[in-house]
């Protein structure tokens, strides 16, 4: 299925390579603006355009209601290697689910999974994960649900860098977040991740809160338990938010064209395109490219984890920024000295 | 189709009443809480939730991030008699679109509409309407749709009072989101009524922008014409914001419960009891009732259009505040001296 390739597609689960801590140290007054992020032609074409559609009375200025930026999350906002964080909590919620599912340790791909037997597992193909989403993402209410990702989320660690998974999140976009929206911007994520994994924790991470979140989403059913109204998260899937499906999504959500777009994944271009090709305003595309294999990670062209072809190769055509994470960021994660 | 029994279903088409411009005038002011609404115990309701909610320290304080309030459109913010003003706009497009499409001249139930022999037109049903409706509201891309109804919206009137749709908003209600806005609360519309055709005016009508407006949906279809992206809207039904709808919408789309809801009719009864029997914060469900037949419309129990029966009975339950918009209201239109 079409579905799982973009969800949780998973290579290189072993490839896990140790995040070094030895990113340059950053000096720089709290005031300055954008300061993980190096001098240079990038960090200068992010202030230009925010201080262009800013200033009232000229010909770039955008109205605060139209300042819409989307950022896609696992790779943009923070990482995705050595698998997307959100097949990690599914894997993690199999085991924690168990107890209660006597029939798994006789059911693939569940027993494999129990087993610590991920080859196997892997085996199973897209169907296998789509089992196993659908075992940890529905038939239970959203409540549940939520309440389930603010644990795994406060306490799950990477086994990479041993940090929880929330902390890995990308210091130079955190900052840009924050810069746009000092400016007026209205932050939003359009991510392939689920909507409502990502609801529970984007606005204490990010400072996004969940109604400007877009995600991927399974169908809920109204329903009253026990004489109290609850949603039930079935398993069928309602949308998902991946290529075509992220303008689709921005429409559906947000109604209007945004006018500053980030991503790092050919899994981005549809609504990079979307926001580049607007009439009327001045419009931004940036593509986060995993060039630091120290400090992070470094795919692009044969990843399948974040792939990246089309936008590098449309990217002079669209005037798309292309961020170097090796140069462009003096640091990566918060933690980093 | 159940669809369209609530998008559109008409009664009465014929028996518009005018609307007195009579309404008492009001000499509050500026400065006073809701100037429109007569000093009562309903009044009185509204300002003590929204004082004990916004008292930081306090048992009943809820966070900004938190402060999120419902509405539904038709019949709670404007009027909806003597036909859904949505129903008006898709037969003003089928005449302005007639020219190009003279098969329209030979086929049911266009020829007839265009004749303007409604009888005929809804002797078709549910069915003839649908048809009525996709035509209109798909086969054109998300930009041409936005701009009729742009086109629409400031030029058509209603057949009773002779004024703008957009006039026919309730003023009340007008100074009660602006009052709840100014006390920190995000305002949205959670409407039976099309997500597209309402988006293009509410930021200007309501102070609501685009992406705080949840409504039923077409899907649509991303693809490249001519070398320019657009988003085209098919004829197939995305989501039917209405009864269980509504709380299911308001979870995709917000992610969060309300803690203020307001609505007229039996398809907002599932909104308000996800809204009153939610946990941790004080909650407030108010039900607009039609009970001025000189200033607006009376209705209720045996209308087709705004059909309000279970919401009456029980609101004493759920402790949901009937607005008696007859003794509530000092004035119901903007326009009225």
């Amino acid at each position: 299925m079409k579905v799982l390739t973009f969800l949780f597609f998973v290579i290189a689960i072993f490839s896990c390579k140790p995040q070094s801590e030895k990113g340059s140290s950053s000096s720089v007054a709290k005031t300055d603006t954008l300061p993980s992020w190096n001098e240079g032609v990038n960090k200068q074409a992010i202030i230009s355009f925010v201080n262009k559609t800013t200033k009232e009375g000229t010909a770039d200025f955008i109205p605060v209601t139209d300042r819409i930026a989307c950022f896609d999350n696992d790779g943009t906002l923070w990482s995705e290697q050595p698998m997307y964080f959100q097949l990690a909590f599914a894997i993690d919620r199999v085991k924690a689910m168990a107890p209660k599912h006597p029939e798994w340790n006789t059911t693939q791909p569940f027993k494999a999974l129990l087993e610590g037997d991920m080859k196997t597992v892997m085996a199973g193909g897209e169907k296998a994960l789509m089992q196993i989403v659908m075992a940890t993402h529905s038939g239970m209410t959203t409540g549940e649900f939520d309440q389930a990702v603010k644990e795994w989320i406060n306490t799950a660690t990477h086994p990479g860098t041993k940090k929880l998974y929330k902390e890995m999140v990308y210091q130079p976009m955190l900052e840009l977040l924050d810069y746009l929206r000092a400016n007026g911007y209205k932050t939003y994520i359009v991510s392939g991740g689920g909507i409502d994994f990502m609801r529970p924790w984007t606005q204490e991470v990010y400072g996004i809160p969940a109604e400007q979140v877009i995600g991927s989403s399974v169908k809920v059913k109204y329903e009253i338990v026990d004489g109290q109204p609850v949603l039930i998260k079935l398993p069928e899937i309602n949308s998902i938010d991946d290529k075509e499906g992220k303008p689709v999504n921005i429409h559906q959500h947000i109604g209007k064209q945004p006018v500053f777009t980030g991503g790092n994944s050919d899994g981005d271009y549809a609504m990079l395109q979307w926001t580049s090709t607007g009439n009327g305003y001045p419009r931004f595309g940036m593509i986060v490219h995993h060039t630091d294999s120290v400090r992070e990670y470094a795919y692009d062209r044969k990843s399948h984890i974040g792939n990246l072809e089309k936008g590098l190769d449309d990217a002079a055509k669209y005037n798309w920024m292309i961020v170097d994470m090796k140069t462009d960021w003096k640091k990566i994660y918060p933690f980093e000295k």
